[in-house]
């Protein structure tokens, strides 16, 4: 985890609640082949293969997931700082809002991928295109719908 | 929020653990046109206008996005139980696997839609495509990237 420390310049962090407003349950870990931060690739482009390991009550939820061809991972980046508001990413190299990036750092440490759905067998799913960590905790899978997930011609800079 | 008793035949439900494992902050609200959950639409891919109001120490974290022509949404539906793991659509008539369907009925109850944004005035963004209760708790904004996230070939049943 980043310290206090580390803010660049140009950075920009706040003060968050005191308190939270609702809870997750981790309901499963993600493996990949990344055992380190600097080994995860930047975007889930990639092609890597990995396993999702759904805890045994949430097993059953998996029923006709397999008509689906590709699926959202939202997964819990715990290791990212959660305060910093602005950030000066390596690649930009001046500052931009953390809702202009899909850093792990945000006020809710809440990513999302979307991956290839290439088997499943019993509480365990194999997928490619993972980027996290190996032993990231699970929030949560959808079905991926082209009709409403996918905009192709969504602009950025 | 359904209580216990609206279990359909075929639908299961699950004991979730006694505690959770992470919090998250509500760093703003979703305003829209509907006011009751029959009146939301079933999917984003309609054309309702909404405003996501952010809380101001948020705000900063906007700078840039006006770059980027579609956002993701990852909201809160705090209205939804969150033990169902098997569920009967109406439109289905027969059990699916919560992690198969996008129903706001899961463990953990975080909603994801992409919408188009219209325009950004201080700490407030107005877009196209929202599909949730007026007043909805926001966890995130991020921006829409082809790239990663749009899969035309992806099927569906």
């Amino acid at each position: 985890m980043a310290e206090k420390s580390d803010v660049r310049p140009g950075e920009l962090a706040i003060e968050l609640p005191s308190a939270c407003d609702a809870s997750v349950y981790f309901i499963g870990r993600i493996r990949t082949p990344f055992k380190s931060r600097g080994e995860c690739p930047k975007n889930s482009a990639e092609d890597a293969i990995g396993r999702i390991e759904l805890d045994p009550p949430y097993a059953a939820g998996l029923a006709d997931l397999g008509l689906f061809s590709h699926l959202w991972l939202l997964y819990w980046m715990d290791q990212a700082r959660r305060d910093l508001i602005l950030q000066v990413p390596a690649h930009l190299g001046r500052p931009r809002g953390t809702f202009a990036l899909r850093s792990p750092v945000r006020p809710n440490p809440i990513a999302l991928a979307a991956v290839e759905l290439l088997g499943i067998d019993g509480g365990t799913l194999r997928v490619r295109g993972v980027d996290c960590l190996d032993g990231t905790p699970l929030l949560d899978i959808k079905p991926y719908f082209a009709s409403t997930d996918c905009f192709p011609e969504a602009k950025r800079p």
